[in-house]
């Protein structure tokens, strides 16, 4: 089947182009399989539609096709091209700057030339890493979006519709009972999983966890790992129960999970523990970016887990010298 | 004519230090060239007398000079030294320094201390970059300046004068008609050419645009062409209509030109379409930065064109091989 | 003496243990010495108790404790780990979290937690760092903490209590007197160094030179010389009086006024002046980032001396070569 399906978009151009769009989609969580990224895809449409934002679906087709033509024209490295590399970024781009910023032709303008920058972004940062084995993870996507965010408070064209109010952080005061957030643990997990692509909502999120089961029951596993940790942490932590509840403390913890325990590194129980490790360090760097942030009013993206699954893998190159991707 | 000067500056070392002032005044825009850097100076005192402030003037001779003479204190490579490398950073500490600090005895000890810093910041930031073939561009300046500018808010003998006001971003949210700035499209690009050392006035531009012309037809082509195009992506953005009008959405875009068109590449077509994506990439940069730096109360001075230039240069390995600086 | 010593602490893994606590200690300002370390204990909870903070000397030793038994687990180099190189970061770290957040089990936990984050970090960094021969000082202190102390503003649990409250940059208008601190220049160099561990305490301050001059007459001129000089410095520039007499710009000074005066470099009169240089450097980076910290109500901690000493060390290779750590 597998070798039908390789011999069959070997010959057809069009077809080869779609594999590789899809393979981008899923490649957001680490899975080069296009039947994941398919899946990835009907996820992001219904979770568009159903927040009223069925943009959000079409950029992200948009930005990954986009991206995935550059990487072509750009003649970059094949089997990174082929496996979805130059795509993911792009993808979650797309969905990015559709969900915080005002619906406009000029909108879609920036989001080709995000989606551009993105590729870019990806060369740029691989060429950095290389030295310490490292590879971009999702920062090409969470620093482009960042600049556009940004420039979204100077540009009338694209200005922003969803971006927090920038504000100094206030110190969290009163005192919330957080075991009542024990009666949801479930729908939370799994609105975690779907705040990847900035959705919260649990049937994109189961979706999800099947298109990583369809690929990897040990991704699918670490990644449900991770969300659930995430939440059993702040519910200790105290944070604010609604927070917890929209899954916005689980996202980055999820794709931690995955890379520390699945991708980068053979599963056993040292793996297991060092993972734990990860989606705890990526919760307290997920609240320390919310407040960093504050005064400038832009949403932290990934870059909890692009930072600690950074700061893990290099400080352990036994570790991931066992499976670099 | 150019043998005769060489062989003159060689036996005299007042006029060869003379000569690698002026050399250093001239790569703030990458010209080396006495030539260039004496009508950059000229234009400098014209600008620092007609906006009132002519101590920028002085400030840049006196940065300039005292840290090409901490490069020769320090014996750093002789090549360098000679080209003015170890020069411009000091050039523009000097004028940035003078123009958003009070004029004191103070100011002027800090600034001598913050152009030898500036030497310092070259050689580390150079020894940090080499891994990638990288050079520090006006990083070290830029560096500098934010600390010295950042401890002016604690330093009473060196209180800020002109530093914009710490704020929180607003979001830019009423529609104004930028169809206007198309009248001023010339006056707005030369004007921002003269941003490059900060100031706003056509004269000055000329000038500077001059002076590159003097020792490289493409470099002020290239210049041009950053400050218009980035004046034309601002319209279309929809930015503020005055501060397109001073010019300060095309200091950057100016040294991104230079630097992309004509200094790290051969001028080819397919350097001039990845050029002009440096240059809508410095806007970006320039508004994202603008904002980021709103609650501190410091300018961007030119770091969106050394992330630009980095971000790009880092990325293509195979155009920067032609031309390494 | 030595040797019997050595000899002693080879047989007992329990007195080996508590050897390098004590050294990991002693290491917090570059001293690989047992009893510089015990001195610099005393010192701390001597500060605790006076301040009627009796935790962070517990906090202190438990974190050195558990940052040394985290390295021995992961089995890493034991050179270093003998030296203490693992501990001292951790030891800060217990200080820090002591000193600004609500004391209660959480807090324990969280230390406990931070303090193995501390070795990790100090892994990462070192390898990230190894390629320009630099160490990672005390940045994994500083960035553990960093991201702790935010975090801090969104869990109840380990809410702050002495951070400083977030709001933007004012300028620093009203002149003041500065002449009046040479009145009290001696107990100001003292509690400068007091600082080093966040106490303002002449007592701890002169227990903590003679824990240098214990193992390094030399470290121990460079500390006085880094306080003393930051003093002078901030009295020419005219800041808040009461911040220099708590002694707030000298802790910076202080360490790199040890790391470049004696311990990276071998004591000269060139490498005295390199050391003066970093000293200024430090004191502007210090106000500087207080400044650039306030809108994120988090303090400076140490980043001030790495930040400092990074930027000269690799600035010249030549004088590091004499001496790497």
């Amino acid at each position: 089947m597998t070798d039908r399906w390789n011999n069959f978009i070997e010959r057809n151009l069009l077809i080869q182009f779609i594999d590789v769009v899809l393979r981008g989609c899923g490649q957001v969580m680490f899975q080069n399989n296009p039947l994941t990224g398919l899946l990835f895809f009907i996820a992001i449409f219904i979770g568009g539609y159903s927040e009223n934002l069925p943009q959000t679906g079409y950029a992200c087709l948009l930005a990954t096709a986009c991206a995935t033509l550059t990487a072509y024209l750009y003649k970059l490295d094949k089997t990174s091209l082929r496996a979805g590399i130059y795509g993911y970024n792009g993808c979650l781009v797309g969905v990015g700057l559709a969900t915080f910023l005002n619906n406009s032709i000029y909108l879609w303008i920036v989001i080709i030339f995000a989606s551009i920058l993105s590729v870019i972004a990806t060369q740029s940062l691989s060429i950095f890493f290389k030295i310490w084995k490292l590879t971009p993870l999702t920062a090409p996507f969470v620093i482009v979006s960042w600049i556009i965010l940004l420039s979204s408070y100077e540009f009338y064209s694209i200005k922003g519709i969803a971006l927090p109010t920038p504000h100094n952080p206030i110190q969290y005061l009163n005192h919330v009972n957080t075991i009542s957030a024990f009666s949801s643990l479930i729908p939370d997990t799994l609105r975690g999983l779907s705040e990847v692509f900035l959705f919260s909502n649990m049937v994109v999120g189961i979706i999800f966890l099947i298109g990583l089961a369809v690929n990897s029951i040990s991704s699918a596993s670490y990644a449900l790992l991770g969300s659930f940790l995430s939440i059993i942490a702040v519910i200790f932590l105290q944070s604010d129960i609604n927070t917890i509840n929209i899954g916005l403390y689980s996202f980055s913890a999820v794709l931690t999970g995955i890379a520390l325990g699945s991708i980068f590194n053979q599963p056993s129980i040292s793996v297991t523990i060092y993972t734990i490790i990860g989606v705890f360090l990526t919760i307290f760097i997920q609240a320390a970016l919310d407040i960093a942030l504050q005064p400038i009013g832009i949403p932290t993206l990934t870059m909890p887990f692009v930072l600690a699954t950074w700061f893990l893998l290099n400080s352990n190159k036994e570790f991931t010298a066992t499976n670099i991707k």
